[in-house]
């Protein structure tokens, strides 16, 4: 039986060449001709204050925890069901984590339980742009600035998706908080294998960025002629890609509108075709808020309860389609439970158990979907 | 005028064509089919307990500095004469640094001065391979079972490279401590842009440390069927690289002999023609203990002052010779002077100001070797 697996990586058929170019012209460590270029090309096109490629968006989350100041004893508040990279981040720094349900509407935190969860220790907010759909960043940004804490956003799937703000503006997610952190893993719309940024918008933190970003060496104001020698100045790490992982990214960013295009169209065959099923079974489709524009991500199903989901991701199976769930809360995982207060997130517990992932991705052929639809609305 | 760069980085041929075998096997991601034939190559071939390839050696460090448990109010013992990331991994744990001068025959770290910086809250010795030349293993190893401390080998420059113990024992260095950190930053013998890797040889970390490399997650465990699911266990972070990056490895990892054997002969030769003027101007080159062997990675020149070496580095450049000189001391950098217990590193400060490096890469020419050579004796 013919297989249709969760995810494909896309290639656009330039990867293989560009890498090639940077591995010819003999520079291969970080911060050469690719990386400039891909920065460059995100803060043109989207809006961010600086661009810093990464190795991971694991690695441009460290680099905002590291940034913000983030010391033993302070809090981050950030939602449960997401990946444990947004945890881990502020952990490695000593943060304490409290954690955040859901809305009931989408798996995105709940921005109206956010302020309750402040206390004189918070220091960040993380909203979690959860398939690529938008937090009510207006919302955010205003308890941010009345209780003078900072905003990372978690854009690891929010790549060009956008937040239409209550005075009408349309800005880019990963543009609005003081900082933000993209993923270009290879299960995400634009990849190169593994890989990250940092976007800097606070452009308080433009420089200090570089430095750490620099193993906490002012090497790059040096190859300026700012300084006439470089040294150890910050803490930091080696956060820079190969440039062999930028010339990758390259080609996948110069095709990013026929990427898009294609997801899209596959987005929403899904949920035309499953509008009436799903209704007639209780289970959700994506919730899209008035604010938030669609970038495809994520094609995910909320079934009614665990059984549900556990009889659809098997039925898919037998059917020789990999479907899957998500994230297990990290309120309750080994790791956390015993140091979470106590609080039951209700919402979140629910997407850990009846969220269900579709296959989405650019080279889905239509006879393929057209299996995933029909295994679903027919039921056999 | 033809321009000599302090390093080029060599391909053998096959990196691109293995890149490309990864990209259109489609798993682009860490820890596949390259990642995997890697790992096992360094362990069949040097005695390594168990191998993680990581982005960068920088981040191999970080791994070694969460396994061994480093605490804020630690201490950790290395030499001042090192890169930044030997510092930053335990730094960015809370670690105290405590800095160790130099030998005054070679710029890896006196072992005879490490116990004397012992005090109740150290917690492991991290010495430096410089240049490929083996510290004395058995001394230091001695002392930390004594002191019941964890060694960590900073094995950035220390590929292919052996100690030779007091019972004859010839390891590979990376074998030796507890942990080791590799580089395969494009100025190291074996390269893959920027990469790295963790060896793990204290096998009570072999489990922590797949968890740490995975995000924290039991992930491994859960692919090899030890768990039914996998979760949030511990701290961790990204540290694997792309496949794309294993890929480059491998191709060069084929053909180590090959670079190994025209690095060395280009380290002879500079050592056997320059020797008569290195003894005529008091200028120092490398030493190697009898119980280290010689990788080539580095050629080193010691010279007697300052002036001497700023007068060296410059008739190479008028000649289109980049030599460049090396770490600027740790201890009295901006960002740790102040932290730094005051004491004076001679040696450190000595290697600082008077070290210079050759242009030592294998696609080296003899003429280029020659006119480098030549500028040198004779003075012109």
């Amino acid at each position: 039986m013919h297989t249709i697996p969760f995810n494909k990586p896309h290639l656009t058929g330039k990867e293989a060449h560009y890498m090639y170019d940077a591995v010819y012209t003999g520079k291969l460590s970080g911060n050469g001709k690719y990386t400039h270029k891909c920065q460059q090309w995100f803060e043109n096109t989207f809006g961010f204050g600086k661009c810093l490629l990464t190795t991971s968006c694991t690695d441009a989350l460290e680099m905002a925890a590291i940034l913000i100041g983030i010391m033993p004893g302070d809090e981050v508040i950030l939602p449960s069901y997401t990946f444990v990279s947004t945890a881990n981040a502020f952990v490695l720094r000593g943060a304490k984590l409290v954690f955040a349900d859901s809305r009931k509407d989408r798996p995105g935190i709940d921005e109206a339980s956010i302020e309750a969860l402040i206390t004189p220790n918070t220091k960040a907010i993380v909203p979690v742009h959860y398939a690529g759909v938008a937090c009510d960043m207006d919302v955010i940004m205003d308890i941010a600035s009345r209780y003078g804490l900072f905003v990372v956003e978690d854009a690891a799937q929010a790549i060009d998706s956008y937040y239409i703000g209550k005075d009408g503006s349309k800005r880019a997610l990963g543009s609005i908080g003081h900082l933000a952190a993209f993923s270009f893993h290879e299960t995400k719309n634009i990849i190169s294998g593994e890989g990250g940024m940092l976007a800097v918008n606070d452009m308080q933190f433009a420089d200090r960025a570089e430095i750490i970003w620099e193993k906490g060496t002012n090497r790059s104001s040096f190859f300026r002629g700012e300084v006439d020698k470089y040294g150890w100045v910050d803490v930091g790490s080696s956060f820079l890609p190969s440039e062999v992982i930028a010339a990758f990214l390259w080609a996948q960013l110069e095709n990013i509108q026929e990427i898009q295009q294609r997801r899209i169209s596959i987005w929403s065959k899904y949920v035309e075709r499953l509008s009436g099923w799903s209704k007639a079974n209780n289970i959700a489709l994506p919730f899209l808020p008035e604010f938030a524009t669609n970038n495809a991500h994520m094609l995910y199903l909320v079934c009614t309860d665990l059984e549900q989901r556990t009889a659809l991701l098997n039925r898919l199976k037998d059917n020789g389609i990999l479907a899957v769930f998500h994230y297990i809360s990290l309120h309750s995982s080994p790791f956390y439970e015993q140091k979470h207060d106590g609080r039951e997130l209700h919402e979140t517990k629910r997407y850990s158990e009846c969220l269900l992932r579709l296959p989405m991705y650019y080279d889905l052929t239509e006879e393929e979907q057209d299996k995933i639809i029909n295994v679903l609305i027919n039921e056999k």
